[in-house]
């Protein structure tokens, strides 16, 4: 039997065109470019595991997968000939040989999440950032966001149809930071439940909005229902940034 | 004589779909689109007056372009009904009414342009930087960029078929700044000649690459001979960033 190298590669993708990470039936998704991509180059049927599925629009800086092959091509070489077979909106950033029970979901220490925010209106940005024209207080924020941090039910901030077994996270870092007229959000947890962080930016600028005062968002927390939090914000402004191991 | 107002509109577009500023036949600009819709919402047809003409693919950060109708609608409510009516590329960030003299290309005393580069290969960026993957010395790129400012002929940077009457312009200031894997080169000027900031950022990064020094570089200014200087950088890192008044 051929040995089969694992390879682990980093990619960055635009999704504002795309369906999702992960492949579905006639939709677009990034998985199966990639699937297709790397399927030319080996010559071989290639299955890919991402680390973490995006939603359609949801993009990403550094999203991880692996897949094996018995291709004989340098590892070096992969990331040049994926690239010029892949389409503009998806880059593969790395491609590293790695021991073979490396598994890009199940090994991840920590994910890393950045959604942005646009403060004014914007054409530029407007597939990249949620538009947010309300005046929002920053403090007030940085309060509530504090609740989130440490392990946690999460159930609140989870698409309630997609409830995994557990909904316990451990949220190790929330930060938000203010720019000219953007505002991000940046958070990193052991794992993350569906559109957790969505429900968490939405919910918080409504904190910001002053609709919800800190006190209330630490109960919404406590309720584990879905139906306390506030809107989803919307998939364009999440950004898949960083998976740690 | 109904009195005509003079509105002076300051305007942000994505540039990547569209064949430019300017008015063309069979073409979707930039300026179509914003007369189409002051069309609908003045119920006049409206002729707008650009400060400058961007290239296809080229964005817009502040575009300022003036008007003159006679609708009673008050100026405040102008942007708003303008934004309803375009294509979301393209953002009326400002409307006020100005005097009738002003023209918002001859009243312009300088205008700002940017150009963004990427030294590092991106999905996300790629219609909004030029991707320049080679080592660039930048202390250099700055050496000879000192050369630029002032009053100068600038025939060497510009497409040679749309040369004006004059070649003459003053460069007021020229900076660059580096931040991660991003360059900028910000530039503001009197007026600029057809591709001339796109035809100076691919030379000076000819420099940066050290295919060129410096001193070179200065003999390609005097020289005013566009067959000495560089490439044309691409539109896509271009920006209309701000017009003095």
């Amino acid at each position: 039997m051929t040995h089969k190298k694992n390879i682990k590669l980093t990619i960055e993708y635009d999704g504002a065109k795309y369906a999702g990470w992960q492949n579905q039936a006639n939709a677009w998704t990034v998985q199966a470019e990639l699937e297709k991509a790397l399927g030319k180059l080996t010559g071989e049927k290639v299955t890919l595991y991402g680390a973490g599925r995006t939603d359609a629009g949801t993009h990403a800086l550094g999203q991880v997968a692996n897949f094996k092959t018995s291709v004989k091509l340098p590892v070096e070489k992969i990331r040049l000939a994926a690239n010029s077979l892949l389409p503009k909106e998806i880059i593969v950033k790395s491609a590293e040989e790695v021991s073979e029970k490396f598994n890009s979901r199940r090994s991840a220490k920590t994910k890393i999440y950045v959604y942005r925010i646009s403060l004014m209106e914007t054409a530029l940005q407007r597939n990249y950032t949620w538009q947010y024209l309300f005046p929002v207080n920053l403090a007030r924020i940085r309060q509530a966001t504090r609740y989130i941090l440490g392990r946690k039910d999460f159930s609140s901030f989870c698409v309630a149809k997609s409830r995994q077994e557990s909904n316990i996270c451990n949220i190790s870092r929330a930060v938000w930071k203010r720019s000219g007229g953007e505002l991000t959000f940046e958070i990193e947890g052991d794992r993350f439940l569906h559109a957790m962080v969505r429900i968490l930016a939405g919910t918080l600028l409504e904190v910001g909005r002053e609709k919800i005062t800190p006190a209330e968002f630490r109960k919404i927390i406590a309720a584990r229902d879905r139906r306390k939090a506030g809107k989803t914000a919307p998939a364009c402004g999440l950004y898949l940034k960083d998976v740690r191991y």
